[in-house]
C-alpha cells in the first residue's frame, strides 16, 4: 500500500489492532499511532533521552540473560541493536513529538520497537523473533525506564557538557582577574560613584560566581544520578527479576564512566521528579550569575563615546543595518537571552514537577525538553562567552583610572580623620563646584586645623591603595 | 473561664460542637476554630476582601427582605451591622490567617458571625436572634460569596487606586516630555552609541507605556467585575431566591459607584478564577514597563562623575552609611523591588489559578493576597515615582548635548550621500583616532569628491535636527 | 575554495572585512559571520518571523519606489525576491541560531542578503546590483523592522491559528454541553461531595472558559498589531522617507488580510515590547483554563474501576509497556504539558520584556521564539483536544446519577425546612451509619414533627431538580 | 512641636539637614526620612533581619574595641544596646517599609540610630555620645552588613525553623508508612487503574521526599552561611580594621550556635546574592514535594461517597456555609496555597537576584521579605500538616483492598505466563463485560490450555503479594 505521496506502508498491529507504518520505518505500530496522535510542536524528544533509553535497553538485555529470564541469543541481538541506537545511528526513526503521553510511554515503545526490529532482522532468516514488550522491555515499565533515561541524559549533559563549559569560563575569567589586577576603576553601588576597586577584583567576583555555579550543578547532578529503574509500573518492582536494577545500573555506570545508583525509595523516585526540579534550580542560579556578569560587561563596554567605556569587547560582526560602524556586545546579549530562557524553563519544570499524582508524574517529556535545553544553552553560551568575549577583553586603563579618581566617594578613607558628616559636606561642595575632593578638603581647613597632614591626605586619596586596605 | 494570660472566654458551639471564644470577640465558634487551625503566616485576609464581603452581606439582607425570604427587622439589623464592618469599624475581629481553607469559608463565616452578633445585639433585649448561616448567609455560599468579594476588592483597588496612580504618573512623565522636548542626547541601542534622540522623546515613550498600562488594567478590571454571586455552592444557584444575585449586584454597583455584573456562566465563574489571572497578567505588564523606565532613570542619573550623568533625580536621603555625600536613586529602586514582587506574585496567581478542580478553585485566599498586594505596590510606587522622583528631575542639558555630538552614529544621515560601507569606514577611523565624524568625512575626501557639500554635511550632522526628520 | 567536507566556498565582504560563505548559499557575509558566532541552541529563528520580515521588505521596496527613493527596477526585483522568501521558498537559507544578537540584526541582514542576491541575479547579466543595506533595508533599521516582523508573526499566528483553534474547541465543548444537559452527577468542591450538577453544566463552564480565552487572545493581538516600523534606528525615524511606514503597513494589512497600524509612539514601540508581554499574558490565561479543563477530564475519566469513572475518553493508543490493556488520557496529558510550557515561556517573556534599556530591547529573538512556540502549542493541543478527545467523550449516565444521589450534600435544600445545624446532624449520621439522607431525615422525625411533608422531602431530594433551581 | 494628632516631635539632623522625629522614637533623622519616603506596602522589614543586624552590631562593637579602634566604654554601651534590639525588645522602633532603598541602608541606619541612642542614654548624664555612623557602623557598610544580616536571618530560619519542621513531618509520614504497611490499595498511574501498592509504600515515598527536602534546605543553608561582612562599601574592605570580619563572624557563630564563615571572595558575596537564590531554589523543591503529597492526600480522602474514599483526614472545622455536614481537607489546602506562594516568591527572588550591577545588588530588602516568608510558610504548614492532618489519618482498609482487587492491571503478573497481548485482551473483555480478571483468564482457556495452573493464577492475582515481589 502507498499513500498519495508515494510512501509505501506495511501493516503492523499492537494490542489495539492494526496500524499502517511506513515500509522503511524501523519502528512499529505504537510509534506510528503516536506520530499520528501528537502533531503538536514539531520537536522530537531530545536525542539524549532516546540514546539513554537505548543504552538502558542494552544493559537490561544483558542482565536479563544473566538472570536467566531472557535467552542469550535474543539478549545479544537486543544489546547490539540497542548500542547502535544509543550511538545515534538511527535517530531518524524517533519521530514522535515531545508533547505526547506524559509518561513517555510512546518514546519507550519507539525504542522497544526499533530495537526489536533491528534485533529480529540482524540475525537473518532463522533469527528468533524479538518482541518489543516481552523481550526488549522485559523487567521494565515506561514508568521507571523513561524517567531513568531522563535523569541519565540530564546528568551526563550536566557533567560532560555544562560543568566543563563553566570550568572553562571560570578559567577565562580568572586569567582576566590576574591580567587586570592593577587596573583601578570606580566602584559603583546603586549605579552611583563609589569607592574604587580594580577591574581584576570584579573579574575575580565573576570567576567565583561561576566556580560556585560549577559546584551547584555538580551537586544537583548527584540527585539526578539516582535512578527509578527497578520500580517498574508503580514502584513495587513487579515483574522485574531480583537484582535486575542494580545490575543494569552498574553496567550503565561503567558504560558512561559516571556513577549512577538505584533509587533508595522507588515510590519517591517514580511518583516525584524532585531531583529534576532541583537540578533546574541549580541551572537557574547559574543563569542568574551569568545575567549579572553579562550586564556588567555590557555596561563597562558601553560607548565607545557616550557610555562607560572602561573595557572593550572583541568585535565579532557589524552591529547595525542602518548605523554604520556600530559594533554590539552580541555574545553577552545571546547569553542573556539564554539565561531568560533558563529562568522560564525553570518555571515550566516547577509546574510540571508539582503535577504528579499517586504513582506517577505524567509530565516527563516536558521535563526532559526543558532541563536538557537549559543545560545546552548554558553550556554553549558559557563557552562562547569565554572564547569569543572574555578572552579578548581589553581595558582602557587610563580612562578607568581617571573615572576612579573623579569619584567623590574617594573621600571615604577620610571618615576616620574628619568624621562622616564633615566628609559628606566635602563631597557636596566638590560635586557642586566641580572641584576635586583634595581641593575641598584643603579649602575646608581640615589640614590647616590639623585633622590630618597633607601626606596623610595624599596617602588616603591613593585610589589603587584604597582597593587594597591593609589586612593585618 | 479565663486562660493563663487572663483572657476571658465564652463557650460557643457550631455544627461540630463546642468551642471557647474570647469573651470580647464579636466572632463565634467557626472563627475561633479557624484561628486555632491556621497559625501560618501571621497575615490576615486583606481588609479589602472583608469589607467587600460585608458590603455583599448588607445588600443580600436587603434583597432577601424584598424577595420575602427574610423578615424586614432582621434584614435591617443585618444591613446596618454589615455596613459597619464594610466601613472598617470592626477590623480587629477578623483575625484568621490568609493561609486557611482554600474556599475562604473561614473568612466568610467570620463575617457571618460578626454581622450576626452585631445584628443580634443591636436590637437590645427583645431583638430577634440572627443566625450566621440561616440569616446572614441566606442565599449564598462561601463558594460564590468569597470569590465575588475577591473580585469586588480587586476591581475597586484597580480602579480607585491603581488607575488613578498610573494616570498621575503618566501626567508627570508627560510634563517632562514637554519640558525636555529640545534636550538632545545620545540615543543608545545595545547600550552602544546610537543616533541622537531628545530626552523629551524618551519621556514620551515612558508616558505612552504608562498610559497603555492604564488601559491594560482598566480592561482587565472589566473581567473581574463579573461576579460569581448567585451560583451558591456549585454554580447551580441552589437555595438562592430567584433574582437574588442580580438585585444584590445592582446594589453593590450603586454603593461602590462602579458597574459590576452577574456572571454569564456561573460554572465558569466559580470553578475558574481566570479573570483574576487575567488581571494579574495586566499588572505584570505594568511591572515590566516600570522596570524599564526605572532602569533608564537610574542609568541616566548615574554618576555624578563616573556614570552617564544626563539627568539628576531629587535627593531624598543620605545614600550610604559609609560613603559620605552619596545619594542614591531610592524611589526607582523601591519601584524595581515592587515590580519584582508583582512578577513573582503573578506566578503564584498562575499556579493558584490553574489548581481548580470541578466546581471550585480552592486557592482563593492566596489569590486575594497576591493580587491585592500587587495592585497596592504598583499604585503606591507609581505615585511616589511621580511625586518624589519624576517631578523633580532636571537635565544636564549641556552634558547631554556633548555626548550626543560625540556619538559616532551621527554618521547615519550620511548613508544616502556616501553609502553604508564608506560611512562605516569613517566611524572606524573616527573612533580609533579620536576624531570627530566631520573631520574624518572631510579628510576622506567625500566633500572634495562631490558626494556632498560642506553645507549638506553640516546640516546632516545637526544632532537636534536628526531627532526630527521631515515627516512630509 | 572548499573545506574538508568538500563544501565549496566563495569570498564575500562586509563593513568588517572578508568572510568565507558556502558557494551555494543565497546569503552573504553577515549571515556567515552570525552562523559562526552563535552555535548555541541548534534552533533557527521561527520561520514566521523570517516570512514576515520578507513580506515587509517587499512592501518597503514598493513604497520606496513610489516615494522616489528607490528606482523602480530594483524595487520590482526586490519585491519579487522578497515575496518568494515570504512564501517559504528559501527557508533553508536562514540558518542563524535564534540565540544571536538581541536586536535580531543578524536575521534582518540574513533577509536583506538573501533578497539582495535573489534580486541581483533574477534580472540576469545586465541587472542592477542590489545592495542589502542601501536598497533592501532602505528606510529601515533592524530596530524597527525586526520587532515589527515579530509582532506581525505573532498577530497572524494568534488570529489565524490560535483563535480558530480555540473557537473550534469551544464548539466541541458546547456540543457536549447540550448532549450532557440532563446527565446529573455529583458536584465536587474541595474534592468533597457537594450538591449535584449536570455534566452539561460542567462542559458549559469549560466552553465559556475557552470562549473567554478567545476574546483574551483577540484583544491582546490588537496590541501586537501596532508596529514599530518607521522609527528606524532609535525611534526618531531618521533616514526613512516621510510617509514610508504608514504606506508599508497599509500594504502589509492588505497582503495579510489583517489590520495592522503604525505605532502611536515610536519610542514606546521600539524600546519596549510590552505588547508582546501582554499577548503572552493572555496565552497564559488560556493555559490556565486548559489546565483546569484537562485535569477535570482526567479525573472524571479515571478508572476504569478504581477512579471516578463518570465519563470515558476515546482510546487512542496502548497506555503501558508493562500493564496490558491500560489506556491513558494522552491528549489531556499532552495539553497539560503544553500549558506548563506556556506558563514557563511567559516568565521568559516577562524577563526578556523587562530587560530593555534606552532606545531598544535586545531580547527580541527570545521573545519571538517563546511567544510563537506558546501560540503553536496552544493551537495544536486545542484542536487535538476537540477532535480526538472531547468529540468522542461518552458519559456513564447511570454511574454518574448513582454517585449524585449518594452525595450527603443533597441535604442542602432541606436547610430552609430544618435549618443548617439539624441538616448537618442528618449528614453526620447518614455517613456514619451508611444510610441515605432520606432515611435519616425521616428517622430524625422531621416529617413526623411537621417541618416538611414527605412529598416536600422527595421533591427536595430530586437531584436533577437541584441542578435547576427556579429562576423566577 | 506637635502635629495635628498631638504627636510630639523633636528636631534631628543628618548629613542632609534637619528632620522632625517623633519625640518618643529611639530612631533618628535617617529613619524618619525613610518612613516618610517609602509609604508603600505597609509591611516592615522582617524582624529576623533587624535582629540579625543588631546582633552583628553588638559583635562589631566588641571586636572594634579589641582591635583598638573603638573605646571600651562606647563598645560596651553599644553591645548592650544592640543585644536588647537583637532580643526583640525594641521592635516598634523599626517602622521603615520593606520596599525602600535597595541596599537596605535605611534599615541599617535605623539600627545604627536606635542602638546609638540607647547606648548614648544608657550611661546617663556623663556618658560618651555614641554616633550612628562613626561608632555603631564602624568598619561596616550597609553593603556588607545588610546582606550579612539577610543571610544570617535566612540561615537561622532555615536551620532552626524549617529543618526541624520538615524532620517532624518526615517522622509523622514515617509512622504512617509503618502503620499502613499492609494496607493494599490500587496503584494509579495517569490516574488510571494500575498494579497494587500499599498505602504504606505511598507514605514511604512522601517521607523520602520530605527527608530529601530536609537535605536540600540544609545544603543550601550552607551557602547562605557565607557572609559578605568585611567587604564594606564595595568589597575591598576599605575602612574595616584588619581581622574585623573574621572576629565578628566568630562571635556571631558562638552567639547563634550555628557556624557562619567569611566570604571567600567579597566581590562575589556583595555584588551577587546567588546564595539566596540557591536557598530559594531549595525551598521551591520542598514546595513542589508538598504540593504532590497534599494533592494525593486530598484525592485519597475525597468523598465521603463520590470520591476515592481510601483514607480519612481528621475533621477540623465545618466545611461549608451552605452544605451542612461537609468537612474539607483544609490543612492540605492551606499548605498548597503556601506552596504556590513559595513558587512565586522564587520568581521574585530570581528576578531580584539577577538585577545586580557592579559592586552591589540593590534588591536586598525584597530578597529578605520573600525568602523569609517562604521559610516561614513551609515551616508552619509542615508542622500543621504533621500534627493536624497526617497524625490523624485513618485508612478505610476494606474499601482500599476492594478497589485494588478490582483494578484490571492486576493482570500484569500474567505477562510471563500468557504474554502482553493476550493479557491485554483479557483486560479489555473484563472491563467490557464487568467480569473479574480471574474469570476471564479461565474463560479464555489459559488454564485449560496449560499456560498456567489455577494455583499459579491465584498466586499471581494476590494483590498484597504483588506489592512485594521477590527481591532475591
Amino acid at each position: 500500500m502507498s499513500d498519495q505521496h508515494g510512501t509505501e506502508y506495511r501493516t503492523e498491529h499492537d494490542s489495539m489492532g492494526e496500524v499502517q507504518v511506513p515500509a522503511a520505518a524501523l519502528y512499529g505500530a505504537q510509534t506510528a499511532r503516536a506520530v499520528e496522535n501528537f502533531p503538536i510542536s514539531g520537536q522530537p524528544v531530545p536525542a539524549g533521552v532516546v540514546h539513554a533509553l537505548a543504552r538502558l535497553k542494552a544493559a537490561a538485555a544483558e542482565v536479563n540473560a544473566e538472570l536467566g529470564v531472557l535467552d542469550a541469543e535474543r539478549a545479544r541481538a537486543i544489546a547490539a541493536a540497542a548500542e547502535a541506537v544509543a550511538a545515534g545511528r538511527h535517530d531518524d526513526h524517533f519521530p514522535i513529538d515531545v508533547f505526547q503521553t506524559g509518561s513517555g510511554t510512546s518514546t519507550n515503545m519507539n525504542v522497544n520497537e526499533v530495537v526489536a526490529r533491528l534485533a529480529s532482522t540482524a540475525g537473518g532468516e532463522g533469527a528468533l523473533a524479538v518482541h518489543p514488550n516481552d523481550h526488549v522491555n522485559y523487567g521494565q515499565s515506561s514508568n521507571d525506564a523513561f524517567p531513568s533515561a531522563l535523569r541519565i541524559a540530564a546528568t551526563l549533559a550536566a557533567r560532560d557538557d555544562l560543568v566543563p563549559a563553566l570550568t572553562h569560563l571560570a578559567a577565562a575569567l580568572g586569567r582576566k582577574e590576574a591580567e587586570f589586577a592593577d587596573v583601578v576603576k570606580a566602584g559603583r553601588t546603586h549605579l552611583m560613584d563609589a569607592v574604587p576597586v580594580t577591574l581584576g577584583q570584579e573579574f575575580g567576583g565573576y570567576r567565583r560566581q561561576v566556580e560556585l555555579g560549577t559546584e551547584r550543578v555538580s551537586h544537583a547532578a548527584e540527585a539526578t544520578a539516582e535512578l527509578p529503574l527497578g520500580g517498574t509500573a508503580a514502584g513495587t518492582g513487579l515483574n522485574a527479576a531480583p537484582g535486575f536494577a542494580a545490575a543494569v545500573i552498574d553496567r550503565l555506570s561503567t558504560a558512561t564512566g559516571h556513577s549512577f545508583r538505584e533509587a533508595e525509595n522507588h515510590f519517591e523516585a517514580q511518583s516525584a521528579q524532585d531531583a529534576v526540579v532541583e537540578l533546574s534550580g541549580a541551572l537557574k542560579v547559574v543563569a542568574v550569575s551569568l545575567t549579572k556578569i553579562c550586564n556588567d560587561l555590557r555596561w563597562m563596554s558601553s560607548g565607545p563615546r557616550t557610555g562607560l567605556g572602561e573595557i572593550h569587547l572583541p568585535d565579532l560582526q557589524p552591529g547595525s543595518s542602518i548605523m554604520p560602524g556600530k559594533v554590539n556586545p552580541v555574545i553577552p546579549e545571546a547569553t542573556l537571552m539564554a539565561c531568560a530562557q533558563v529562568i522560564g524553563n525553570d518555571v515550566t519544570i516547577t509546574t510540571a514537577g508539582a503535577a504528579g499524582n499517586f504513582e506517577l508524574n505524567v509530565m516527563l517529556p516536558v521535563l526532559a525538553k526543558n532541563v536538557l535545553e537549559s543545560i545546552r544553552l548554558l553550556a554553549a553560551t558559557s563557552r562562547l562567552l569565554a572564547d569569543r568575549c572574555v578572552d579578548g577583553i581589553t581595558a582602557d586603563v587610563e580612562h578607568a583610572r581617571t573615572l576612579a579618581e573623579s569619584s567623590p566617594s574617594i573621600v571615604t578613607p577620610l571618615n576616620r580623620f574628619i568624621g562622616y558628616e564633615a566628609a559628606a559636606a566635602v563631597v557636596k561642595r566638590a560635586v557642586k563646584e566641580r572641584k576635586t575632593i583634595r581641593e575641598v578638603v584643603i579649602e575646608d581647613g581640615h589640614v590647616r586645623e590639623g585633622r590630618l597632614s597633607e601626606a596623610q591626605l595624599d596617602e588616603a586619596l591613593d585610589v589603587l591603595a584604597m582597593t587594597r586596605p591593609p589586612t593585618s
